[in-house]
């Protein structure tokens, strides 16, 4: 197929490099020009209106501000080239997602919301979990694409925004996890274990799930940079998903929680940190530091 | 090896069932005496004292209270025929254990706490994950007794309160878990997704793993009875990682959120149910009910 | 005076009556005209940009979006005969009053922000509580209208947004304190104290203060219509100060908690009610409805 | 009347002096002897059990540990020379007043809970509000006692624990006031409104309340020591007021809070200051130490 990536950060890549592997004609825009080139089969574009057009568009971008800068004032819909499905696969907000969806549905473009689980390297080895909602035919013309970049497609219904409601209520459990985890390794090293002991018991026995296995593997080695999901970003999804779970009615405790560690994490210049550096946060609280 | 059980509730009587079937010489014990009855080679006794004896004894009762009652109270250290290693199993405070290290020290008993991670049925098939902590000697003495009821042993030193840490810091793991996932699944429920379709997504992607399996199949089932782990149990073991976060000087604020989430679960009678019944809170609390 | 008030809801009109009663001149806008109107000394006009005119005009608005609808958008500072000074009394974000100061700068109008303590019967009496940070010539012109709505102006600075945060880390501590006597009472009532009576206590004794009385006398009573201070507004007021928090990088558990509780009341229908009604979620937390 | 008074601390001396300076023969123990001397009118005694004579008994002692020390394991319920009514006025558990209640009624010896709010300078000046329960013709016999060493006393009727749970629920108001203004502090200075400034308004308007003055005075001023009410008393307080609501099904999630925020304090090493101490802990937490 002919596809076209707005946003090359290192998801963008990845995404783009599976794409162009799996045979499909791959154009791609970055607004800093550098992040589209050097991947085989990727050819750069020099606008976004260039790239979201023909069989279908992907957008990557890094947050809500910065997709509708490109897409709703960038006017790409107004456009003459426009694709046949836009792919929106960033991590936004539930409220921008279901506007995305009302002024495609005007504009005459389908629009499927296609968050996905999975670092960088994931993006890379084609192996996403890749949860999308949005009219049926829309995906299954897209099939190609999706297969191409992700081990398996989850649906959730014809409603976009409820896959960006998947999303952020999976990076909640991914935050939460890394929480649950700070605080048993810091009840541990009170009592005179080493955290590190301790998640290598938890992290390969009842706890053996990648999510665990990542983020405890950092934890237990102190290792916290270069980011692999940056805490800053981490602390914009769980205010994503607060935002969505209070318009929705419901309250959430633990998400209440980890929003305040991860300001607490910040305002000790953390956020460039990786997301497991949370962990400094109930280690410094119990006196450690 | 000879080998006595005190305690032969449903992980007891899992126990007991792997020792005799890995050609150990049972006897067990248990207040109300037909819990120590019908299992193939195993031996009731007819007093804890007479189990309490040989090369070996393992303690499997339901916490403090009850294990104070029988070796404390009950004079068990005092006896004539106590045993080469008291293996203390039960889920206990970590002052507790400590307390039992010294009287057994005095008493010239070795003692070693040796919780597990693993349901009944685990149990059953001796497929455990065993947290030992005491004098090396008698961990080693006690190896074939561990092999036969756990998948591994994973030590923690000599001091035996250590593996209680972590077995309550575990524990907390757990739970905090299944909160997350209760809060993630209302947050995805109140956007118009199943709880089901969404935990099924996470159960078998980044959150593949024992522990979210378990509880997160339940959570999607809606189904809390009979309990596996019971939530008054799973109560009394957050109290339990509390005190010993309080003792150590660490703030666990999960662990103070899924507190007064236990209390408002059995408030509204759902003690009785298994720990995935927390998620009911997360639901009632926001209007489902 | 010659003094224009946009925003006649029932603050806005216990300030015109003030106003009015000490011999200002007062014009005064509402959105439904009917608002304006039957206030003695007080003349009804047909637009905010005639309300926006004069020695000073005054907004008291609900929220952000409506200050920004007819401020902003309603392009009142285009137009022609713009006030001395702008009073912004309304309780909006810090954010919202920081980019009102700037246009304000730019458009040579100057900007007080004097948000205030006290309800709708406070505001009528005269005895409200101001909170003024902005220019001090532009304060110091408007005295003879701060003197004649409040018992005393409180300065905080030049910056207008400062007494922006200053009132909405006081709406905290109010919602604050209701959680606290919900908790409280829940737990005295629990242990068969009537809450009216543990009530009556603290706050004729260590917590006498209007607070307390207000709030206190409202839960004793179970009285939580028609609402003073309305728990949607509340919940408004607790979200503009999390995002003030986060902005400025300052965790706050205790707003974390009554942001939840909050919705709790909300999603089982109590938005309507005052914000004491708070104090229902700690009961029906323990099981009681 | 003839009273004798166990537990000399600051709190002791101060109602010893108030119980002399209205004519009472007082008699006083303290386990250092120092402690029960200097008082004008105050007779020192060799033993607890000399103390625990006469018309009345009274015992103001630290905690659960030194209450169940004296007068349980101490064995003066067992002596002679018992006096006509015993008023606990400690501030101890709900459990543990119960308990007492009940082995004060099998040795007829009429039990009192009456618990006090008022630190040491109100003690002294006779100024204590005493909140009491138990058998109503012994609060009548020692009404000139309370009388002489209380503002009011406030009545909760027969069972002596209900005074506790009084006592413990308001102690928590406390506590969550200090945590709410440092929370507020924390985001007024953040904004750069100096915690002084701003706790000046709200203590002199609609905080104005003792205890907001109070502890809001030693906030606004940095000044933690000494200790009026111990930092570590206060998180002994907390501790008994969630173990008493465990036990009722109350969830508390303000109590949850400010009892890790209190084990922050401590683990920095300020569980010696005053517990105004509490604000030093929402300071860290937005980086600013």
């Amino acid at each position: 197929m002919d596809v076209g990536i707005i946003g090359m950060g290192r998801m963008g890549r990845g995404m783009a490099a599976s794409l162009a592997r799996a045979g499909h004609r791959v154009r791609a825009w970055n607004r800093s020009p550098e992040g589209s080139r050097g991947i085989e089969g990727v050819t750069p574009v020099a606008s976004a209106a260039e790239a979201f057009a023909g069989d279908a568009a992907i957008t990557m971008l890094a947050d809500d501000a910065a997709l509708e800068a490109v897409v709703v004032e960038g006017g790409l819909l107004d456009g003459a080239g426009r694709p046949k499905v836009h792919l929106g696969m960033s991590t936004i907000s539930v409220a921008l997602a279901g506007r995305l969806a009302a002024i495609h549905g005007r504009a005459g473009v389908p629009y499927v919301s296609a968050p996905v689980f999975g670092r960088p390297d994931v993006a890379e080895a084609g192996n996403l979990n890749i949860v999308a909602a949005g009219p049926a035919p829309a995906i299954e013309a897209a099939a190609p694409l999706l297969q191409a970049m992700g081990a398996k497609t989850w649906r959730f219904g014809e409603e976009a925004q409820r896959a960006n409601a998947v999303k952020l209520a999976g990076n909640f459990m991914i935050v939460a996890a890394i929480e649950a985890m700070s605080e048993a390794s810091a009840l541990s090293e009170a009592h005179g274990v080493s955290g590190a002991d301790f998640l290598d018991l938890m992290t390969n026995t009842i706890f053996a799930a990648p999510v665990y296995k990542n983020y405890g593997g950092a934890i237990a080695a102190g290792r916290y940079e270069p980011p692999g999901f940056g805490l800053t970003l981490g602390a914009k999804d769980i205010r994503l998903a607060l935002q969505a779970a209070e318009h929705a009615g419901v309250p959430m405790p633990f998400a209440s929680v980890v929003r305040d560690n991860l300001i607490d994490a910040i305002s000790h210049g953390d956020g460039g940190k990786d997301l497991a550096a949370l962990a400094l946060v109930a280690d410094r609280r119990r006196g450690r530091t």
